[in-house]
């Protein structure tokens, strides 16, 4: 059993801090969060005694850390557990700002690092990869990511969201690397303010359409709205010189009702939380794998910089207008 | 060219006449029916003469007739047609009566009379009957055909059809033994009023449930209503020792509606003669064929014969509640 | 937290006991088996304590008891967990034999006794439900269920299985009463053994079409088989008076790959753990419910009676080739 | 019925002779083409008579015509036809030059003029159109057009054809249109070459991505392939404030075999003949109800324009890497 500590008890911390608790091979035994509340019941729910953070990373039984509070705390973290000799477990994104992540490379030189970028658990994304993998559509050519929130979140959100590429689109540009394998060239984006006119006086944009072009011309395409209208909207289409494999959406349920007015199936799984609680339990499982050294993060500090560096090209040529390269 | 006459100009009768006149290699030249309206519509359509029976069959230009009139016509209509040497595309069914319609085995000995089970000529069954041929799912041991009318026919026409055995489920005994490649063994019915209770006050059920089971113990059920609620459901699974081969309903466009309802298809085909417009066309390419002399016909006398068998075999056990050998 | 025992440490046990573990209300304070090594990896697994039957029923901290064990011993286990105060959750079958559990029912009378019909749990069986419920589909006029295992099992599990009308179709049977809402008033079953002669020479079946009609003439027809050739085969369609609503297969993912051959959509789920998953958790939360309080059993004596009971008179339907009247 | 000639019998000229000839208004009188092998062909076909481009046009008797003849041809027989009363079924393009079409403008005033934008036809298209038109996903906020090509056409054709975007792209330019209606205000291309060599050193690409803005910032992306691996792949998906609607591709049937690999749908239909024969008879009924007089052409000379339009900005975009504003 390792003993790791939670960073954060908000709402996503309280998801691993659940996930951790069930694993076989992991023990939550402290956590930490300013908000006395929030780490008091995941305390009272897991059994894990509240803790500060100089504490958790004094004790030398603590194996590894869950990284799960606000994202300007993240670096620091990471580099404080690192420096503790903690494996880390390190929500999205590394950081808002490209230029702070790419400082801290030295400081986490060799860290165990593993980076929650959660679509790369999610059982349906891993069965396209694989699916790449194996040569079932020949060569990669190019990629078609839809991904679209089914409502806006507040606009006080969207004010200290770092904007809809780093705070949406992050995911996107994580699995255009992690599909294409290799890095864009460059990057064009247009967006727009359709959904919500306060998110425009925000500042921001509530829809874009980003185009990746590799070295060699294969190109990815990603489409956001910060509003779908029927649900969590994830899906992804790849196109070979073979074929094409595609993710769906997930249903609520394989009901199908058939009226006069057609065939309708189930509902589209609406929260986040319920598309991707697979993936989170995936991502508890790496991490005891990480623990255990059976494995190294399969995604970590260096995807972590270069999603971040997609994110400001993309807003880079949404104000300049013009094709950015990397 | 090859000349062909109209038998009766009624609803199905017009189909095959649109058909046989738009078809390369026939020419429709006569129309023949007691009802002059019906017959000259026909006629005014498709460059036809009206005719009288007598006439067409002592026409030895006249290579063959589509015989398309009321069911008690069948039978005579075909000796009579092929005594004159024609070709012969009759409408199904053979006749009404099981004894009857073996009766005239001797009259028709050598006839080319092809009779026109049209599910058997439906692309969608076609290509399910191509998976069973080239061994996609093994050996076929059970059969689930599902066979629903949108709607119930009026009262008036429910009298006279001879009930839902003969009238309905005659196309699904056909495509059982098309399917299965032997005769049924045994047949167990079950049947209810659901629908309209003035369908059993006439004598006659909405609702049936029919068994079929081969010498072998393979089964085939089949599930008939006389309303779906939903439009035509015509569908058919066949269980194989590897797998499953299915047919599914055939929609009216590839539309889909996501909202937050759920994601909805177009509504199903709702009337026979578009579910299948393509099948009829088929049937005149094979009568072509056979009146080129280039093919017999796959579908005639016999299965006529064996169809009604099995349609009065499940009356007889609905009638009993007991299972009927045949 | 309420105190609960497992009585039978095998593969079922096992799923149980992982999810009383997990559940935020239970203790899973003991586990009963006579193979110590069974007992003793559920104990390791769960923090439970190894323990005999009669110290758990004498333990007065103990609220429930999970019957997990042998068929044979279920009747026997709910008697005297009841008897001793226990709120049960029992796996299904309640028993083999019929008259033996309907013998039951005084020594049985008042136990709050839930019965481990998983179907009834499943979320997509649920769904289906609640359209029935919500009047999606109008007055429901027929079912047709479709219950085929991926793989038959060994002939020696098959020749202590009590058939399988009792072994597989219970299911069933228990899934039309659940959704006729109504007590089927006849029965009739063909069987064959078309999937391996072994099970034929030990006088068992491997297919069946059973065919259920309620008093009203609604029906019910249940196909299964041994082996589908495909994965675990389980659906649903409900027809009603304004419609039909279906549950279809659950895939392993949402991927579908398009290539010249085709639209390839991922494998259906091949094992029963695995379709069931959701279902075992939600039985243990509905045991939960129970131990609180704040609900009875939503399945329980009666309700294994009477699929027992349909069981019988299948087996004697096939037996005697006629219908069964209950 | 009114006659109409056709000029230009390869292989679109014969679809058209075809639809012309079996639609009960029309006949086809006339067929031109300097190859008198293909328009003996469609004469012996249809029972047109061979005739010159000039005789047609001076018969007086020729109430309409079909220009489906050469590109390069086109415009200078509109011109013609129009100047001699005659109505006009013209086949897309309407020229490859957008300067040369924009000249045409004076001699083209009062035409009546119906140009052959097929997918407008096609009855999945406007299926689509229909839940646009009547609010099912409230009001249109971006589309996505999916248009692959099964394979490559021959280098050969390639360096004829215009390039991909007036050759292949222009339907979607102008579905883009009909479905957003109102024109782009923005245009962003980049292409590539990765299904065949040979077509980059022909100066073409084969794969492109085109992104277009309108002056409110709703966006259309269109990705082109000249091969998809799997079948014709022509599908749009169109969302708005309140869901998604979507067109899927035509399978040649509905059959589905479900086996250990999965559950597989048929091929996707591989020819455009096949996809859009429908479409095809649907331009053949609009034009007969133009030449009535009953309607005027839903599409025509300023949407040829408009489209050509799109695609010379989109080339100049992939030329210059930069957005081109309309």
């Amino acid at each position: 059993m390792f003993k790791i500590a939670l960073l954060g008890a908000g709402r996503i911390g309280k998801i691993h801090a659940a996930n951790a608790a069930a694993h076989p091979e992991l023990t939550l035994s402290h956590v930490v969060d300013p908000a006395a509340e929030a780490s008091q019941a995941v305390a009272a729910a897991t059994g894990a005694a509240v803790a500060s953070l100089d504490a958790v990373l004094a004790d030398a039984s603590v194996a590894g850390v869950i990284v799960a509070s606000s994202t300007d705390t993240h670096l620091e973290y990471c580099v404080a557990a690192h420096a503790a000799g903690k494996a880390i477990f390190c929500e999205k994104p590394l950081d808002m700002d490209l230029a702070r992540a790419r400082a801290a490379a030295d400081s986490l030189q060799g860290a165990r690092l593993f980076l929650g970028f959660n679509r790369r658990f999610d059982p349906n994304f891993q069965a396209l990869k694989a699916r790449l993998d194996d040569g079932s559509i020949g060569r990669l050519e190019t990629l078609q990511i839809t991904s679209n929130d089914p409502a806006p979140p507040p606009v006080a959100y969207v004010k200290v969201s770092g904007g809809l590429f780093k705070d949406m689109a992050i995911h996107d540009f994580d699995m255009a690397r992690w599909l294409l394998g290799e890095e864009p060239a460059e990057v064009f984006a247009w967006g727009s303010c359709l959904v919500d006119p306060a998110i425009g006086e925000a500042g921001d944009i509530d829809t874009a359409r980003t185009v990746l072009k590799t070295a060699d011309g294969r190109f990815c395409v990603i489409a956001n709205s910060r509003r779908s209208g029927f649900g969590y909207d994830q899906r992804i289409e790849a196109y070979g010189s073979g074929g094409m494999v595609r993710v769906a959406n997930v249903l609520e349920s394989t009901v199908q009702v058939w009226t006069e007015g057609g065939a309708q199936a189930d509902r589209f799984q609406n929260f986040f939380l319920d598309r991707y609680r697979d993936a989170y339990r995936q991502e508890m499982t790496h991490f005891a794998d990480i623990l255990a050294g059976r494995v190294g993060p399969s995604v970590g500090y260096t995807d972590g910089v270069a999603a971040l560096a997609l994110a400001e090209a993309a807003a880079q040529s949404l104000k300049s207008g013009l094709p950015v390269r990397l």
